[in-house]
């Protein structure tokens, strides 16, 4: 069943191409149709298209299937082209005549649209939420773990000390900038495209007003054909936010494998979190970093996707746009697990002793010690020289004991004002 | 189950998000896992590590797989970690002892590599076959039409006169140059991995050889690294070359969706395979090849991931490249559904009379009038100008008897030799 | 010159392959090292390392030095490997001792970093500004071009009527979500990253919030660890902040070049803004906004540049992050330039007299017609079977007089509104 | 000057955006555009369209230029838009009427595309004997060092034995898959376009079996429409062909800079091809290597760029395509610099003793271990079961003994086979 059916029948082949796994992929946007169609039938009442016994009866239609939803059992049968001509049917089915007016000013590109801002703004503020669950988890392990020390490299090579509280609060504070791209993701979708209908109104009197309100937008997408170009752009915002989480995540994981490596030693894990070879049976695997690594670059790869299928096309809707959906979808998903999953397994992280006397490290100070040398009044540049002497003969010897105490230090690593920079 | 337990529980979140959707993918490649478990078999019986007796019996538990497999009723329970897991344990259910040794001197690692290999190998094979059908199709179809006229635009500006003979035969030229990436990434993976076991060989005196002629392998990745390497570069390798047959489909498809515009209106094709709207009656939308622009485009798309999930990761493998496969195998999938509807589709076009005398093509012609004048001795600048004032002055009479004779030209299409010039 | 030279000679082709561009690129950042290195010597005066005559003499050597920059007479000789090397240089051969000490408590890595930061500040700034002043441009055109009709496509199919008003400010509208991520950028750069040293901050007691204040930055990047991850970071989201707004400008570009097109012609530039063909004397192409939609598909495909050269590095400087700079700087003065052109190129737009009661454009108002029944009492669903039946029985007689009046539809744009949610 | 100049002054600030920096590119397509030049006058001449004398007067005004090319002393002024029209402008300076006629019966676009194609052919062609020199160069390093071993990892565990020998050939092996695609890049552009005019052929009874033997080409691409098609597919082609090669050297780099690590410490290099810090003076930085890296990176990052610039344009030619040309010329020009490079500096590499003995390496041999088990009659299930449980207790004794022979594997390492597998 289709919504634009013409009494013409569709080739077959056609048919299966064109609707692909899309029953599927709706069942993640079924609730936000069903409260976009609420929102709808209140305002036409409103406006005098439907009395108010109509829309009660198409209140009522709409919470029994919104409970089925919620329940598990609606389901989307292959007769349907997608979650909308089903819940159209249903209406029908049950309300007669009446369920076919809710489609009155309104299309299905309006019906989509909305029901995927309402999505998106409703997994963004979960995002949001689990990225702070696990900002939160980073600035604990920091605190935790403040005065246990760690070689820093630059170009993979040893240079200067840190610590792991300086490691894990690094990812919390970079954590941030990653939010004000998820903020300006949810600012793209928190704007009311219903009403745009195919993209270019209707001549319909609709108040767009009462769906704005009763939908929980801040603002309308007010020009219709920007309501209508909001797909594709969307997704490509969140695809972008999602990426640059992505890529943090990524990279923190990047540092526990390598620092799990028997060639670092500086962290290990609890045996369970991690997964043996068919073949060597020595081998504790840390499989789950890298399948958030490798997974967070699958995501990071997503914003491509969503700009390929969308770039240079004209204005207007085009049918490419429903395969924005599928990947879009997934990713949100798969984010959304990856932050559970990392907030669970960091938890567990076991922090080693490194031993900075080791002879690879002992190059590690030589800047405290050039510092020395100059608070004692010596410049830079000479004091550069001087230890640099001492390295080239052999004869430098490493002076642990120096604090550092500048804000963002390693001992002092200001974990209260990173809090508190974490957008609302 | 898992083929390196070790008596330690893993943690079951943990192991949820690693196992992810394995076993769903690993459906594609069981076939050549078997293929490759004969031919593995073969060769440890032949350096002497089975006997007759016990490869007989491995061959014939084999076999039952395979043939499960084909009739569809072979399953991959939610207790195995993967193909590999349920296969080794069924061997052993059934053949007991015999059945653990068939993982004697190879890897898990080993087994995925040449089951993509062979796997990868053999959906070339038919995207090529697919590709080559819907090139016959086009040259057909050009020689067809090779004498209806089409405006020719650069620019998207009127320009010069073409024809959908041109049209349809320079889609199945440039298919000639995807097929040249096709065949480069067919050489990348038909090369036996088999044996480079975890990624760095084994100390089994296997021989190589054997398996690489079992399974009709042009040669072998020699060096056990290299082998390992191929996890990333043949999925990069493939991509590419999808991607690149892609860009071709996808194009040919958006001239499609524009020359189908009532604004050019060049073609059309039968109502069935177009598709309404749900508030426009008049609507028939040519979403069959929005869709195919579409998906070319998410396929064009893959290269990214596949470099991303893989790129700056020092060499050993790495569980992130457990994932190249699920969007890889989708669209190797997808590519085949759209060769095989493109082909369908594209017969059933129909060719419009295009009016070359209606005002907008009036220009057209200028070129054809400059080289008259320039054949009648007049040099090319000159006549350039000359046509130019004409244009100016709005006095410009169309000429459109002139033949285009040359190689590759409206007149002379060379198919023959196009068709000649196909990839064996 | 080399700030880390250490008397060793290093090899002239390697020389020759890590220096690369620098020198030329490193203009545009030589004003902000100035100005961080004023901040950073006062700050050395605060805490006592630097004495006010010390200080005075750094502040004069400085602003001779920025006067230079000002005037165009500064150079970056072949012998220095960046700007900082030079500045440094500069300084101590004018001041002696003094000069070298403004290296105190601070690393290249730090001068590279706050000099970006305080750069990419200053341009997103400047972005936003040209950025605004296009918006202003379109909502002009959309006022003064509200009562010309245009088709609006779907699937690129004449669908429902639109208008020159609607698409103009939808383009302004879209504009502002394009605004949003330019925010965020901001935002990510706008923290201030002086006092990161190496990237594990340093021993010296440095005081960042007198630093923060003299630069004007909002915040400071606390965490040091965190500062130096800005590498990468900072052009990663700028990269996609301009990416979203060159697909937005890139795809009204699109909708330029098919409405310029003979078969469209809806539109036209007076002649001075097109170009010619070398063969073709009556072309006037639309090359500006080719080139326009060319260079913004450039800058959308920045960001992958800017993720790949990032990767899957561990924490920590890389010589790599060296390459963000060259064409993240391109792209920066490309889309200040792109933005320039296409607000003095639009405001020159002859917007044409479209006819739509030509019969390509009969079943624009399919939708009207059922919207007027519905009105007097038909249910949708029969009123689109009633209209239906008349375009396939070819009665249908198309009713223009319908208004659009709800919110952002053709006669009421709402383009107050659309003015008040541009971000401040 | 332009070829299209029609009498009617451009707008300066349109043309300054137009032209861009066009003229600095095309110095490198400059001798192939006399090449071609010179074909196409010899072919005119066969068709009558040239005397004898114009001809021969053509080939001299060709051949000062080319010497002026080869001797840089050729210059394209402002007033020029391209090499094209420089050319043209020369030959008509110095031969009168003569020099007009040479753009007979061909476009700029014409003369662009043939030109690219010579330019793409040669760099591809010396990109390939690079490309060989350098896996001449890890053959001969395979061998030097083939005795010396190195752990093995996997997830960057230790996992099992390996060697320098296995690990340069395995690069070297590598590569021969990059070339596949360089030989298919090198069949995409060896196909003579030129006669396609603007893309549609001309009416001109031009003879392009004459070009296609003087320039050298192997074939044509027939079909003028193809042949225009080939502006992007040519880029996009190359632009894979140059990031397969580049990811292999990146992630080659990529190696090399994790084993220069002190954490680590496999390799090191002369410290003359090391650079230092400006704060540390102990540091011995891998510029090149990270260089090398982030430069393959880069060019891996082309190929999406080209695409974006292409995808989803209609048919026919679009002035987006003149910016394809600038970034694809800059990797070429840089891939070659970077074969040069890590050529140069690989044969440098200073291979360090590893200590396999070594308390983190101890579990490398398990896999050896287990196979001896299974080598004496145990399954290989049971000797899996058997050593584990001494790793387990930490009774688990190396032995390092044992021979790898098989093929590809650490003391069989075939490097003539690998040679002899190199595309001729």
């Amino acid at each position: 069943m289709k919504l634009w059916d013409k009494g013409t029948s569709i080739d077959k082949k056609i048919e299966h191409f064109t609707v692909g796994n899309d029953r599927e992929i709706d069942f993640h946007i079924a609730k936000y149709d069903i409260e976009a169609s609420v929102a709808h039938a209140k305002m036409l009442q409103t406006i005098g298209i439907l009395t108010a016994e109509e829309l009660e009866q198409l209140e009522s239609g709409l919470a029994d299937l919104a409970t089925q939803i919620e329940n598990g059992t609606f389901t989307i049968e292959s007769q349907f082209e997608d979650v909308h001509s089903k819940i159209e049917f249903e209406l029908t089915k049950t309300l007669g005549e009446v369920g076919k007016k809710i489609h009155t000013a309104r299309s299905r590109n309006d019906q989509v649209l909305v029901a995927l801002h309402l999505f998106y703004k409703a997994q963004l503020g979960d995002i949001k939420i689990k990225t702070k669950t696990f900002f939160e988890t980073l600035l604990k392990l920091a605190e935790t773990h403040k005065s246990s020390l760690l070689p820093g490299y630059t170009h993979l090579q040893v240079a200067m000390p840190s610590s792991f509280g300086l490691w894990f609060s690094a990812y919390a504070e970079v954590l941030i900038d990653d939010v004000y791209l998820l903020d300006a993701a949810t600012k793209t979708v928190d704007q009311n495209p219903l009403g745009s209908a195919a993209g270019y109104g209707s001549s319909f009197p609709i108040d767009r007003d009462i769906t704005t309100k009763a939908l929980g937008f801040s603002t309308l997408k007010y020009n219709v054909v920007a309501a209508q170009m909001s797909r594709g752009k969307s997704e490509r915002t969140i695809a972008l936010a999602l990426g640059s989480l992505g890529n943090t995540l990524a990279r923190f994981a990047m540092d526990i494998c390598l620092y799990m490596s028997q060639n670092f030693g500086f962290i290990s894990f609890p045996e369970e979190l991690t997964t043996g070879s068919s073949i060597m049976p020595h081998k504790k695997n840390p499989d789950v970093f890298e399948l958030i690594r490798g997974k967070c670059n699958k995501i990071q790869a997503l914003h491509h996707e969503m700009v390929l299928i969308t770039n240079n096309l004209p204005s207007g809707y085009h049918r490419d746009f429903q395969l924005l959906k599928e990947n879009m979808i997934a990713a949100i998903i798969d984010i959304e697990a990856i932050l559970d999953i990392f907030d669970y397994a960091i938890q567990q992280i076991i922090v080693k002793d490194v031993d900075l006397n080791d002879d690879k490290y002992k190059y590690l100070f030589t800047v405290d010690s050039i510092n020395n040398l100059v608070v004692d009044g010596m410049s830079f540049r000479e004091a550069y020289q001087h230890i640099g002497s001492q390295v080239q003969n052999d004869t430098y010897q490493p002076n642990l004991g120096k604090e550092h105490s500048h804000i963002g230090s390693i001992h002092n690593l200001c974990l209260d004002a990173i809090r508190t920079k974490f957008p609302k």
